[in-house]
């Protein structure tokens, strides 16, 4: 049993704007045991393997990251500043063409480092290379839900199907959501008969939706309806899943969002740096369409910072408003917390509770853009920053703690991801 | 005399891209003295204070923040998520007049905290209580610039001329430039008479110029002219002089910066919060107007960050151009850094180079955001953080390093804003 005392602790169990009391938090094997103040008799049963004085400073439920490509951490700088086309079709797939899972498996592990710095312990991951990406986690003690990536012609099905029965329930840590790439790389028969396996297996269904204008005005073109539209019209969301972008969403995407549960995943910091668009999040909230956040690809971000990611969230819709009122800091860390669990299907790491996962974080509140304490949830969404991730815990155990990881060869990852980016660098440009 | 070897270097002296050399980096009192390999007479000649092993960490010139009102930070987090002008009249308005000269004090000295943390060392402050802002500065070892603050009627002129000749000379690490609140808080007689001190000292004069929409629509129906050329008409930027914010540019009002020589001040951190919009930056960047990057108060932005800054500068370029490629990293590194020194008149400060005072940073690549190196501008602008943020020297003394506050009393600053922050919200709300 973990024992955090004299701490400030926002559980996110209840409404907004969140609740902030002082307390304990304990922690036994992977669970959440305790929130609050501990009876005699419990402090007088319980066997502490380590005790934690937070301080003061805040412990509150970990960051969920509902949208990503990890292992593209090995093209982070390499092709920035250009057209989207260009970018895509010159510089990204051609390398991707190079990955070994090997090469997959270092570049997750560096992406899950970073996650760490900023308080995330949990991605929405969509990538190849299935069974090097899942050794990267679970030795890493990291814990992901892989997304169905599948694209091309109906062939392709039976790997889908393949992957979430061999996924689901490989590793605590692992889970695995049916999806696809997106609308524009799929044929029909392929969306037909993910709706169908939608329906067998009574499961939600997750994809990129709606992320450029260009996206939209083809699906639309092609077949006279939005892709959400098309893919409530197959069923393809009877059960639910996430869209992720959901840039250019019209009114009517929205309702069909809302009526059958399906989450927007934001990733603000990708929209912007490849100009795709600003989200009408107002909207949405309005309609009461869940939100999630995410941090994509390192190509397209190019950091895997939830701190930026909330920032962004609420300021570009302020921006896209007009209005300083709009989005509030605590709509956005729900978003960047419990929307994001939920959105993956991850129920049990959703807020801070006795008998939930213990998947949670403790912020620095001593450093000078956490002071002076007026407001939290403020502070953290408007002024907190990687630096104030003091801990990070995923299923129970201390991953991250002062700058340092615990048990991880550090330097042995970044020499590994370095050579092996340089490698593929090398062989497309010889 | 301290020395940094086994350093990657980035000078910024030569033009963009900038160029990533290795070598040492040697500082003598407040200079820098050496840049690049000695030679085995200077080795032995020398005598170090203290030897740093960069390990291969970056050094490059320290950020400049080139607008700021750093003492507002006692209204972070107390009044966000409100419409512009309820923030303005209902929350800070109201706050400030409560505000002592000791309060100034231990505010400013809390944001120059967070400017070391974030690798600045040199603010453009524009705020009151001068006296005691400049000890807090001097105290710290941190350099400002002030900027003249009037606002009214003519009466107050007697009051900027007097802060200008008492404040320049002062002490090495304080200046003085001349300046004003804005047009629309300036009767026009005002406005004159700082056109008149202008021509006196041959001096540039800095302002809020062209934040909101409203500003500017108000100003050309009460002269007919933008604030810009209003400003042109009566003289005041015939030695230059730096704009802040200038969201609201018209093409006229760019060929007069660039004709002048006037900064253009970005805070786009600011003006994303608080929903005033867009720097149209590709077109300052085409005229040729010279670009600086600024935090505004902690009040509206609500960090004291110059990642987030950057970040913010260039992706919100490339969303308002729709074009992925619009303002390259090397162009944003240089406002933060080259851009904001020059602006400030610091031009001492701008470069690493011989000579030039020994304001830098080390940056630390050994952290998985840095991670893999493919090209270290973009991995600042995109994937920085303060968390790289390894050393930060201001004149020759390091006043941050590895997460710590080179011989300062944290907690006693912390408790003295927090403290009088909160006595300031009761006087208010009793």
């Amino acid at each position: 049993m973990i024992r955090f005392k004299n701490a400030r602790i926002m559980t996110m169990a209840g409404d907004k704007p969140f609740e902030v009391t002082q307390g304990e938090v304990w922690t036994q094997e992977d669970k959440v045991f305790l929130v609050g103040e501990p009876t005699d008799e419990q402090l007088k049963a319980a066997q502490f393997e380590r005790e934690i004085d937070a301080k003061g400073n805040l412990i509150m439920p970990s960051f969920k990251n509902a949208h990503t490509h990890s292992a593209m951490t090995f093209l982070r700088s390499y092709a920035d500043d250009l057209p989207l086309q260009e970018w895509l079709f010159n510089k990204v797939f051609p390398l991707e063409a190079k990955l070994t899972g090997e090469d997959v498996y270092y570049f997750a592990k560096l992406a899950n480092l970073e996650y760490l710095t900023s308080g995330i312990t949990a991605s929405f991951d969509m990538y190849f290379e299935l069974d090097d990406y899942v050794k990267a986690c679970t030795e890493m003690g990291f814990r992901s839900v892989l997304c169905g990536a599948v694209s091309g012609d109906e062939s392709n099905i039976e790997r889908l199907e393949g992957n979430y029965l061999k996924y689901n329930g490989i590793d605590p840590l692992i889970s695995f959501r049916l999806g696809f790439h997106a609308e524009y790389t799929c044929d029909i028969k392929l969306l037909e008969r993910i709706a169908a396996l939608a329906e067998k297996y009574k499961a939600p269904v997750s994809t990129h939706n709606s992320e450029t204008a260009k996206e939209v005005k083809e699906c639309i073109e092609k077949y006279g309806k939005t892709p959400t539209e098309l893919f409530e019209s197959l069923g393809i969301y009877n059960y639910g899943g996430a869209g992720f972008h959901c840039v250019h969403m019209s009114d009517n995407d929205m309702d069909i969002f809302k009526k059958r549960g399906v989450w927007a995943v934001h990733n603000p910091g990708s929209n912007s740096k490849l100009a795709s668009g600003i989200a009408d999040i107002r909207k949405m909230q309005e309609k009461g369409v869940g939100l999630a956040l995410g941090t994509d690809g390192p190509a397209s971000n190019n950091a895997l910072d939830m701190f930026r990611e909330m920032y962004l969230m609420t300021v570009l819709s302020k921006l896209k408003e007009n209005d300083a009122a709009a989005c509030d800091a605590n709509s956005v860390l729900y978003a960047a917390t419990v929307g994001g669990a939920r959105a993956m299907g991850l129920w049990g790491c959703d807020t801070l509770e006795a008998g939930k996962q213990a998947d949670l974080i403790m912020i620095d509140l001593s450093q000078p853009n956490m002071q002076p304490i007026n407001n939290l949830s403020k502070n953290i969404v408007y002024s907190g920053s990687k630096t104030n991730v003091k801990l990070t815990m995923c299923a129970g155990k201390v991953l991250y703690e002062d700058g340092q990881f615990t048990g991880l060869d550090v330097q042995e990852i970044y020499a590994g991801a370095q050579e092996r980016a340089q490698r593929i660098q090398n062989e497309v440009n010889p």
